[in-house]
């Protein structure tokens, strides 16, 4: 991935062997690398190679992380609603991070219950970009939107049942969003979330 | 209709002349009638006829309110998000009241401002049932049913544009709510949200 | 669940373990509790704590209930279609009843089969709010609307195959229903209707 | 149509010059000729030349009929749901009669007022073919299929609003109809369900 | 099942010993029995209780036939048009042939390959009713609706890959027909295709 | 168009005006020019300038053919469906022959009626290529796929009704075909086939 | 719109004189107002009350610019595929430029061309956010996210026609880029991807 | 498959045992088989009766190929975007091979890496058939189809996720291609790619 500033293998649908072979060749010539939804074996098969690689339990994010510079005085600061929101929240922040970023997380924030969000208004306001990773109805977006500032990256997730049709249900909700100042990615991509806040984050023309 | 308070006429897709035909021959047994998505000049064919009937602009409702009773000291709220969704919110408020029920207000209120919504904070709390009318995301019923104990019905509109696909956003968005307390009706059904509304403020059991 | 008269908990996705701790932490505090979804190997981690639990075999409700108050006069009547919505319709009445409703229930009554609806005519008619639970075509509530006085709550199961499309032909019929007295909540939901419908038959509005 | 009694024109996106051309050199070696879709523009220029047709308002079904022979001693019953449904309807029963089935309908007959159907009950058990004309929900075949022993054809209509999608709620409803008497035509297809209930009420192998 | 003149017992999710015990039960008033969608483990169990009961091992259907009495003379043909449609055809024509229909079928002809069906021509035509069984882009009951006079029924399946979107591709090309004689059922709905067969069939007005 | 053998101009949403201008341009460095979707109006203005431009009516084609060079002994064949498919299958052929395509068409041939496809097996055999022009189920190209040798480029149209969904029927239809030799273009995708089967038929590599 | 840095007055669905009034109103207090989708008729009506407000004709976008300040060193680069996606483009930028950034744009670059992006490749990669306009299959914002270092803000737009559904395979072709730093935003949003460019292009923290 | 010049076995729920009776039968009269989507039991079974059988372990194809004739002298080239795509790409030109055509492959070229694609132009030019197989976005077949003269069949590929719909998206994405030389078959379909790839690369008209 020739723009971020860090190596990054996606793990989904390869071995722990396979994983830790790619991780440990990147490893020699690139100082940081994000491995995303590996794991646990294929965790302890990295470990085994590389005693300093860290493991992300709820996202299966595994990072190597030796020389991760701050790029800017801003912070990535990542929303989640519910519990099962958490897995693709992290992924987000963990990618953030990696690429330099200084981040934040809420959890827990629904739109059903808006004292827990408004009591963190301060926090919230004082981020450079927000993501936030909802399922469900995927409301949340536009209220943290109307509260902030910055830029919102939405992230849609899976989570829901029935008529949330696999997340498409959130999506289209965060599509719809009458906030202004809210983009999209993918259901569950908290992973590309993570890429462009920290981008945006780095507060300069990154080109030049 | 057999289950109402008042006789209903469903005006869209009739002539002035069929409307005012129906109606003059309704209210001369019924004391209560409500003409639905009428034209100006269906309005004008009508009141030819009968002198004390109301033209309601924004939903193109007409009503004939002679005899309407109060069946409940409770109240029906009804909360619309844009301008764009005044249409909807007035036909669901006009049907509560001639049905009996003591009615209210509050337009303009969005997901992206939470001070408008929460500066009515009292108003909402003390509603015995809540109608919320919105279009794009659809989030609105969502936060209005985290701040109210009453139950909220929802109305999704067809306002917006792309992906809001004619009001199937909105209309996902709040068949997933998050919110326990919100049943939803087909989109722009104002009509239907005002008369299940009138039915849970009678406050009795109408069957016996 | 500040709304309610009963703390929710939902057992999906979540170990018989922590079903368990959390159970026990809240029924310190809390007379009644629900915990939906659960298996049967979550509900003896819970009796194994609290001897006074009741499982619902075929919902997976767990319900510990040493305080319930009727708040009302009127009945909470649930209707379902056919033997596989079963499971849905006791979610539905053990939601109302521990949030305390008086309850009742008609089952395996199809459109097909107009006289063993037809029979139930009385019991439908004095009830305050019916909940109709219903998969395939979702033709039951328009059928249970022309009947009753009530309104309806109508929850779509996602029990069909070929082009019911998991319960999307239910959803769509319910929503266009005929019938103005019918509301509609997410596909197998037994729990949101089970919850509206004690809000509606309390009577009194809450929030005073 | 080498398969029907009466030689068929469809009107939709024709001139009346090039129905009433197309008409007369039909007529001249066919007795028996249904136009479907016509205008009254249409009709007039046909019965310039044709001095006999019929026009058939709701549908805009124009037939000529010299010779239509009784081929069966059954009946084709056409129910429909509401005034909306009509014009499918009448274009059903013109296309049966036409080739030969003696015809009867019902109209206005909705799932939220049963009474209306049950009253009709003898009506319908005596038909040997029955086509049910509804929109919205779709739900009128189901019930009609409970009520009678003989194939019933079901005719979802484009009548809606919101979430009918044009038609697509009644189709799906139809589809998944619990009676598994009934079959389905596509939306609004008046026509081939009154060709194929005059095929079903011949009563006898035509190819032999 | 009132219509019919068999008993119908839907396996699918049934035990086989809950099938056992419905089978036996109603074996002892009802001299014709139907259950569809049985596991060779579920036979094995209704045999042991009815040792002339019989198992159709592509549809899983299993039959009591003790007093099926022919109803017409004429024929219902069972086409399909791959080997994966054979379990849905196999249902249909048990379904008609418990019913007191004659039945014939024919397999694997593909509108890829018209030799075939061209061959069969003659039997084709001297079917009263024709079931057309299809996957992939369901085109065959448009073919064979053109070579016979027969009412066709059109029943997709869910076999297929990619945009054949487990059957919806065939379902809307069938409902799409060029022919004017087909109409439709649910996917895989070999039974419902089976029954109205029968019901068309019969050749009289069954409620005299 | 830098593959083609002649210039495009997709004439939809341009002023007679603005094509008028474009073509005479072109016109003066390219022997061979293709206008698409023209009015009657913008082809006078063609004229006006270039008086040997041609004017297509069905499909609105104008064309400008001026050194048109057969570039293969192969013939492009246009087959198509209904009347209604005509402006879409002359848009095809009217490419395939600018760009240097000895064609053919054989029109109005329906899945219905195969005795019509049939009687022309021998110009069908002979063609290098074969394009199917077809609405409503879109069969056609299945059937033709199994009786000729040569790739088959099959293109939906948008008529049709109800369940047609605009042509997304045939789309489908056409995409799961059991016969191996089709691809797909776009709905009304006239000016795409005709471009490839003219890129078929020249026979040689056309890089070298 | 609390956010911007300018008045932002959505002039869809109001009259020229609404717009007028409005635009009056607010002009008097803030120095810059932006007013989407306006007709000339209101633009006419806006200019004769402000004579310094300008209109740009492809998007219909009306500003008054005052005290335009810009807010960062970056450039937001506005990229779009076809002619017909131009009005998107320039309301994208025409929002960028009001809300303080330097705006650049480079039009008519499709991912069938590659040349012409290539040819440009310095501009694309010294700007600080780059926004991809595109209909059709969506693909341009991949293409560029690949050559830039940038956030890429994606719009997909409703040209095109038959399977491109209003802009739905642009809109999904954009959501699964497989390039990690584009966000989407709904269909024919320009205003929203200008608001969130200028937003990021500010680069600093801007609640601080 | 009597256009082809190879017999074709669909593997695919078929047991080893089945594929290997099969193989052994055609083999015997057919000097080459195609067996798609086979596991490598059923490879080891068929190896157990053919010795000279291939195993093509990405894809599950298997080939038996005695006589291949090449009948041109141009190239069928099969490009894919990533390397989950690999499976379908490799059948693609298995198929094409044992056709008759001369294959090459160009894998793991993806849009937002060009330099790749751009590397390759050469080989690309003088390709007389591409196939391009995409996931995702679907967007390669684009960016190809505006690099070569060649015709291009574009097989999007069910890899992706959230969005992506199963290939809905890349299947949309390639329909709607603004390279006029691009046609589509079914998703995952890369048989009847290199089947269709085949038929172009034989260079004469093979009915003759």
């Amino acid at each position: 991935m020739r723009q971020g500033m860090a190596e990054v293998v996606f793990g989904k649908g390869k071995t722990p062997a396979q994983i830790a072979a790619i991780a440990s060749s990147i490893a020699r010539h690139s100082p940081n690398v994000l491995i995303t939804r590996a794991t646990t074996e294929a965790y302890e098969a990295v470990r085994a190679e590389i005693s300093d690689a860290i493991f992300h339990t709820a996202s299966g994010a595994i990072t190597i992380a030796r020389e991760v510079r701050e790029t800017s005085q801003g912070t990535v600061l990542v929303i989640s609603a519910g519990t099962s929101d958490i897995p693709v929240a992290e992924e987000a922040w963990v990618t953030a991070q990696i690429m330099g970023s200084r981040i934040d997380h809420v959890y827990d924030v629904g739109v059903a219950g808006l004292h827990r969000i408004l009591s963190e208004r301060e926090r919230l306001q004082s981020a450079r970009v927000v993501i936030v990773v909802a399922g469900m109805e995927g409301a949340l977006p536009s209220v943290v939107g109307g509260l902030v500032p910055a830029p919102v990256i939405a992230v849609p997730t899976s989570i829901g049942y029935g008529a949330s049709f696999g997340g498409l249900a959130a999506l289209l909700g965060m599509l719809n969003s009458c906030s202004p100042n809210v983009t999209v990615v993918n259901i569950d991509n908290g992973f590309g979330a993570g890429f462009v806040a920290a981008l945006i984050n780095r507060g300069d023309t990154p080109g030049k």
